[in-house]
């Protein structure tokens, strides 16, 4: 921690200072500069209250000098870490797609879309089947027996499913029938609800807040760490700016500052962060060219019919089609798209 | 509902169109433009599934004309919603002040803060008791303990209490407790929990998310007054854009935007929208001069020891420096302070 | 400047840096702390570059201890500048209102808002000549024969002209004019173009460009300034950000920011930072109550004619009723509007 | 154009509405909705004043329906614009990489570097002559010694080049010297400049502004088309948002969007959209994969010694990298880089 102090600073407000940061067990070096002097604190910072030294008006700013997370950086882990999830492991050299509609609509509509995936090369299946929706006269979703029909699909197909959580009280009942926890952008910061998914062994896959910012996001990640849950990947899903062409902006620069900062698995989600299925395949091959460890993508057999998300779900041969543009990006940047499914 | 055709659409392409939309029980407008052919949707516009008409390629955009929310609208209620909570009422030419601490941090600090910004001039007091925090690593609030300090503040001086809710479970515990439940900025889209308390007729602080649109905003208001609560008070907090010399920046413009399109009480928390003392003055003015209903402020008696937000907490004496100076304000409006207590 | 060195600095890692810091005259106090080495760069820092040392793989990050502008900073002048313009004041406790058309349409549309605005109560007549649009096919403004309408109307009405210069061979011709130049936000970086009106002793109102931070608006200045042209009023007019129910978002926290960063006289323009004029009066009204030093406000007698941004002028009926409610805030605010005029 | 009325519209204010359209040669086409009136208006619209209707108090909000922009459109020309520039070709399959330094900073560093990129495989040289730099204390750039120096390098290499123009005065020099003009962020809407390059035959590589939407870049080259010069290639670089991790965001999703709406070249500068070098490798990758028709890179033989953004240039062993990875993510989607020179 770095205490910039103002222009004017006594050396009585600097001897102040020096004895409240001793009073928290940490130390004082003062730098005197041409204009100004700056008090690096070493030793136990964690403990000094910043506010106390924010509130005094001999201080100018103060600038952290280690990050807010430990586990989920990269300094914790030099490794990348796997996620295994059956026989899928997020975070090798394998890109891993997971695809499938928004909603869990129909037994019907489930099953199609599970054959159709699979076939065009995703190993993991999405669904949602308790749904955030913006509107509280939007569909919510289908609730438990969505989740059936999901293990159903998996059960005919082999797929890994991931639907998401949207309430601490729902975690144990859909981790009976999931294969992952999701955590949506709305609630990256529910904190009840990341760290109730931090008590299971069980994988999460944690998007990205639409206004959090790169740290706000492994802090997020941090919550689940420090439950001992180390199964965390992150999802890029984009972010909040002025631009009003595309639904979202896709943040692909936190795909290489991620996997910079910290050890865990990256993916991306085209569908969300264009929102517009014109531009889904061109951001999905964008993703794996700069990096990302696998996709999420809104396939849907009917989109014009969907209950939510029509706009920017592909149809299966539009899928199928990305998919082989993927696997082109892939062998160019040295990696291969996963082909294993939960029963191998 | 208006639906922008490309500008190389065929007469074939427009009846499909044209017949499905009468598939959802909607009529169609075709108008014949210089460069383009535009389609005016009439009729129960809100079954129509507009993805449907997205994917289609001979659709170049789609505008709606109806505003997604209905009861929070200001067209629903011409005249201003107030919001009782015991004598105090937020929504009349009496502005309502809350203050208090971020968290409640013990009995002794609690009631000393209490009388103080009594003292001082609000009448609501305010102070988290389970408290959502970026880092697993920060205090996590005082739990139900902190509750029983906030009921003994009230006993104390009569002011009445706002404490946040973070989870749905906690709602009918905390609801034996508090006035009035807040919702944090980070829980604005929180649906479990948005559903939760408006299955209370207790009145509900809802705060704006920190990149809400005003439109997702009045949305997430819309989903407890669907549950028939219909105390909901609007409480803008400050929005994130790429300015960094504060914490985030106050939209000053959603006062009158709120005031227009909305029928509910509107506040606004200068605290959390610099998140530093010093501008939070100039800001509670500006609040107030833009038609502000009310205010919520963080005041601590020892901000320097605050176990959170400190830097952004005024001590009392600054907090009643704040209530002369917005008093001075209200007078300019043609408004007073509310001295009203819930013993009153 | 401060250097922040990885985790897995080397001692000679640290040894070259220190090497590299004194080639450029500085000089290195290290740090250990319990987890990193920092390093407090102290002597000469502007002479540093920066970039040699984020080049290093051994360097995490380095914070910037100074502020990079010097002529603009508070500590440069605890008092407040005064900018005078012949008889009037930026910069005083009266606050000077700068009011009239977007753009100089004909002589008597001129006239006729001048006397309107003058009678309601400013002092300053505004309206540009040559305007920038952000479509080709817009009304680019009078020209020369727009500057004469502007002194005639001057010569009519005592009140100070400021209009707006875009391209630096105008500022001689502008000039000889105009009481003030007016830099707008699209130009707040066009550095021949300040590097140019700093040359001249005249006032020089600069509008903050629309994703400027606040430190980058007064480094603008700080071009004007480092020409030793110090009669520079700031003018905070909305910046861009996701919300899109007004035209832009006014940053009222600029306001007690700027006042504290710098002793240049400071004013918002509530047409621009709202874009319709129904919000007009209530963020006028914020403005002064945080403490601006002025406003700068369009009006207009046919709003429904104008050839541009007529939807967020006022009419002369409505701006009276502007300054009436803003003299209130005033003189809750301990301060006065000024009356003074040019020919004072 | 679309007028939505408010709910509340009365029969006469309908038909007043109607006869301004009409006044203005436009026709008006009522839809009467089950809560609202909509007008449809039709003919020559580009005529109707929108403010007047804007500021009726009958009307609720107005939409457009034509984008602003004609010849930028990819509506006005189905076939993608080929800007050529001597044997090179922007918009073709072939890929056209453009890399140098940000400054020219001396004779030596200019020769040394052309010679580095050529061989790395690019066919245009960037180097800045007059710079446009934040702080009024930083290097300003060398001027036309700057300029001879870059001719120098295209005799030596058959390089094109590429140099900022920052005022129209400077534009008939610089147009003696260089290849094509680059009009960079901070100038994207200064019209002036825009209007003096666009008189010219040459070809003008146009950024987008930091905060500019991609309808307002589009805009910007409206300007420039307008005055017959349709030699216009689009460069994004990064938007300003609220992370902070990067210097920008690379708005990737732009690449689609802009391929969709226009039929003009659009190039990607991975340097300026992320800040740090460490990034600019996956940025460039990214940036192919979306379907980018190249690259603008910042290289500098010796980064640590760079007069201005050192911190995000390769050194051009790294850039050499860069362009054999970009080469493979070229071939995966079926495109070559480009090796023609200016005297090919």
């Amino acid at each position: 921690m770095i205490i910039i102090m103002r222009i004017d600073v006594t050396p009585d407000e600097i001897a102040n200072v020096t004895k409240r940061i001793e009073h928290y067990g940490a130390r004082v070096h003062p730098i005197q500069g041409s204009e100004r002097v700056v008090l690096g604190i070493v030793g136990d910072v964690r403990k000094v209250n910043q506010d106390e030294f924010m509130l005094m008006p001999c201080v100018d700013r103060i600038l952290p000098v280690t990050r807010p997370y430990k586990r989920a950086s990269r300094e914790f882990s030099a490794q990348n870490t796997v996620v295994p999830m059956d026989g899928i492991k997020f975070g090798t050299d394998e890109i891993v797609i997971i695809a499938g509609p928004c909603s869990v609509e129909s037994r019907v509509q489930m099953l199609e879309i599970a054959h159709a995936v699979q076939e065009a090369g995703a190993t993991v299946l999405r669904g949602g089947a308790f749904k955030p929706r913006t509107s509280p006269y939007a569909f919510q979703g289908m609730g438990e027996q969505g989740l059936e029909i999901l293990a159903e699909a998996r059960e005919a197909t082999g797929l890994g499913i991931v639907t998401e959580v949207i309430s601490p009280e729902q975690v144990d009942l859909i981790s009976k029938y999931t294969d992952m926890f999701q955590i949506g952008a709305r609630n990256m910061q529910n904190y009840p609800l990341l760290h109730k998914v931090g008590e299971y062994q069980m994988p999460v896959l944690l998007k990205r807040g639409l206004s959090a910012s790169i740290d706000e996001f492994l802090l997020a990640a941090e919550y689940i760490l420090s439950h001992d849950n180390s199964r965390v990947v992150l999802c890029e899903r984009g972010i909040r700016t002025f631009e009003t062409a595309t639904r979202n902006t896709t943040d692909i620069n936190a795909v290489p500052v991620l996997k910079e900062r910290t050890h865990l698995p990256v993916i991306l989600d085209p569908s969300h962060s264009t929102g517009h299925w014109q531009y889904v395949n061109a951001i999905a091959r964008a993703a794996i060219a700069a990096g990302a460890d696998g996709l999420m993508v809104e396939v849907h057999n009917k989109p014009e019919e969907a209950l939510s998300d029509g706009g920017q779900s592909l149809k299966p041969e539009r899928f199928a089609e990305m998919v082989a543009q993927v696997r082109a990006i892939a062998d160019a940047v040295g990696r291969t798209i996963s082909t294993k499914t939960i029963h191998n």
